[in-house]
């Protein structure tokens, strides 16, 4: 049924990068996440690929087969680092696909490291992913995948028996987890604790001015993204920056540090709603000087309809004397903005 | 003292860019953080470019004055949001300095947004930045600012008023803050909330595929990072991905979702550390449906010294029945790889 | 015809971007590719922007032609890299429309390299790029060009004999072929099957315009991507990109495609080597629309020592008689241009 240039054509893939400093720790090795990154995206590339050969091809005049899907990740099986990888070389990933299922597919992946100066190359990492392919139109829908050809029965029968395995472990998984989520118990909607969030972040190299430091602009828009999360999960509309109180950058944050960015509501009125943002730098490998308070600020956030005109706001659920007295003070400067803005109105007029 | 073409040269810089997806929203209105980190970017740049000129100039042959430096973010006065920007407009941001003290430098920026299809044009943002410039060479020497000229003497007393008042304001909320930070009390080190940690992720469009569901590997790269972060806590070393159990996707994560991953140490080995990694996802706008957990999976991880070579980590310090029990499951899954790891060098040999 | 106040509004944009560590490579090189995607943003938003004023406004009241549009990428000029930039220096690149035909625009785009802390200047980098309005409501339709003011008719003549010129050449271009084939078992060093590179890359919506299609600076900073790789396999230094040949877009790459950019070395000369890149676009999900060839193009890299003086080259060693055709294709090519410097230099004398 296949013909022989397609056998050929989809079963494998090539994809390399130079890592960057940003793929690297401030040692130079780069990070498991980025190899992995990687490594998912050559098995979605193939994946998605196969599972699209063949379609409108093999009846023509019908419409019943011409259904697109995009290859989704379902399951990775374990994977080993075996060396590190340095900023400089060259990351090249290989995919193949190796068992197809009915509804699934196996890809099998090896990562090689290549020094591009020096020649050296090792194998650092093996990696097998299970993709299903989901239809574009209907996302609920799982498509056909079209077989491939093996190259002896024994190959098949070997692929047949991990797809096995690994779709009992996925079923126990699956069972567990089922637990673990009816424990996840969330604060009462528009209280503090229930919108209150927090990011980490590690600094890279990026981030950093010529000396080392992390750029104020990078520690802003962090406290931005986190502001914002706490404002969406508060109104759960579409919301903007509508402003940002002054803020004194008192310490310096280094290269290296791990960045804690904090945010709670404070305050809301009618029309806005203001968070607290507290950026923490904890400077990992320096033990004995700990983690400082580098930065804090507050933003004014307010939510907008499909024209783009402000929404009204629910209002904060207040639990306890802290939140009382922060609310009370966030009042006093929603009140003196205020008034400075119709002051500074008035003079213009 | 300064030349007219350095006084033309020196005050004001304009950036511009095309705002992309990854600026915005889902319902494509920019980031607020966005834009900061454009305003700071214009001011670090002639903030920089400013403290710099007349350096190694004034006193030709003497090299009392070389000293070269980076101008570091001090303050960012209250900014206000006008309008909302949106992708595919050009964010025109220009910077000028407007007052100089003698260790601090006043940048003022406008940003304007253009619609280039339309041509419609708005001034969306005012800020007013202050920078001081450390240098290159000891960082914690702040250098002297050359004087910029200005148009009157209204003009200067206007930006020395502005000045004092930001001084003022910098010491009071210094004050303030250093009550905050004595607040910060961490747990013991060693334990498993010393070093457990998570992060928040605004899904963007360059995270997700044509389904607008977010890529695997997306979301390993986020789980890794956590899990670095982790371990790095604990051992505070250079520390790299060993190896990642398998992982399985049962439920997939939507464009315009809030990604939480949360990590914990769970077992310490004499070289290794396994970490515990935890991903919700909460769809923000929809409220109905709730936060859910997407993925989990064990990471494990080893310390390096100077050469690659695995150093001892130290070990978990246990708190309760809990964390008790989770350890001596790690140990299970420590013991089953390493068995399985020698069974297949036997096997290979 | 054209008011003044537009006259002055359209012609000329500024961009300029502090050079970043992932912007160059390990010795501080900020990459080529970086420049080129820099000097596209800008000739995209002035070309944009022309094509759109006087969209609506010159004939109030109907609706003829209210047609928007986004400037398209169709051809690059030879572009030389004079000097090589460095991270935490600031580019500045400045674009003007030079010509306009009926349908396409001409932008002239320099490019200049300023430390901030020494206060060095360089211009490093002069481009010629043509774009092509396409309509935003039916991509296949192109736009009628609004004209520009000349300052004199010689400067129209020229324009126009430019336009002509790069018609003529961008008729005559054909896709070139070639398929770069990664050898299994590893060739023999300074060969071109050593040094030969791929990578792939899937299209992300950051990469994109507002119709969809990918812009053609991020195409070309992956093509000075994998040339860059190329080189530094083949002399195993650091290397720079020297020159860029004339490169057409004859094709359009959409949203959701995979991109293969393929490099292969075709001539070395003393101090330079030329390396052929192709664009393959893959529409995944369209599998019976087929791969099809989207770029190809030259660079030209030259070796450095730490000084960031011109090394000495390893000589290609050629296989076969296509590497041997192709070998003096690429040395008429490097004749060619070094007579063209001459004479330049000559008329400038």
């Amino acid at each position: 049924m296949m013909s022989d240039s397609n056998a050929q054509a989809t079963p494998s893939i090539q994809i390399c990068r130079i890592m960057r400093p940003d793929d690297a720790n401030i040692v130079g090795n780069v990070h498991g996440g980025t190899i992995l990154k990687m490594i998912e995206e050559a098995g979605c590339i193939i994946g998605t690929r196969h599972c699209n050969t063949q379609r409108g091809m093999c009846f023509s005049g019908s419409d019943v087969d011409d259904d697109r899907c995009v290859a989704a990740l379902a399951r990775v099986e374990r994977t080993d680092f075996l060396y590190p990888m340095f900023i400089g070389e060259v990351a090249h990933v290989s995919a193949e696909i190796t068992y197809t299922s009915k509804h699934s597919v196996e890809v099998q992946v090896n990562v090689l490291s290549e020094n591009i100066v020096t020649g050296a190359k090792k194998w650092t990492n093996k990696a097998t992913l299970w993709y299903v392919p989901l239809s574009l139109q209907n996302v609920a829908k799982i498509i056909e995948v079209p077989p491939i050809e093996y190259s002896s029965p024994e190959q098949e029968e070997a692929g047949k028996k991990r797809y096995e395995a690994q779709k009992l472990e996925r079923l126990e998984t699956k069972e567990r987890n089922g637990e673990v989520i009816t424990h996840v118990s969330l604060p009462e909607p528009y209280t503090v604790g229930f919108s209150q969030s927090s990011l980490i972040h590690l600094v890279c190299p990026s981030d950093c001015t010529l000396h080392g430091f992390v750029h104020g602009g990078v520690t802003m828009k962090l406290m931005d993204e986190v502001a914002g999360i706490v404002a969406a999960r508060h109104c759960k509309t579409n919301i903007v920056t509508a402003s940002v109180d002054a803020i004194n950058f008192h310490r310096k944050i280094k290269k290296g540090c791990v960045i804690t960015v904090s945010g709670r509501m404070t305050f809301t009125s009618n029309k806005s709603m203001e968070i607290e943002v507290f950026v923490d730098a904890d400077p990992l490998v320096e033990a004995e000087k700990g983690k400082y308070r580098a930065v804090t600020a507050f933003f004014t956030y307010i939510s907008l309809d499909m024209d783009n005109k402000p929404l009204p706001v629910p209002p904060l659920k207040l639990e306890g004397e802290e939140e009382q007295k922060r609310f009370e003070e966030g009042k006093a400067r929603y009140l003196q903005n205020k008034a400075k803005r119709l002051a500074d109105k008035a003079q213009q007029q």
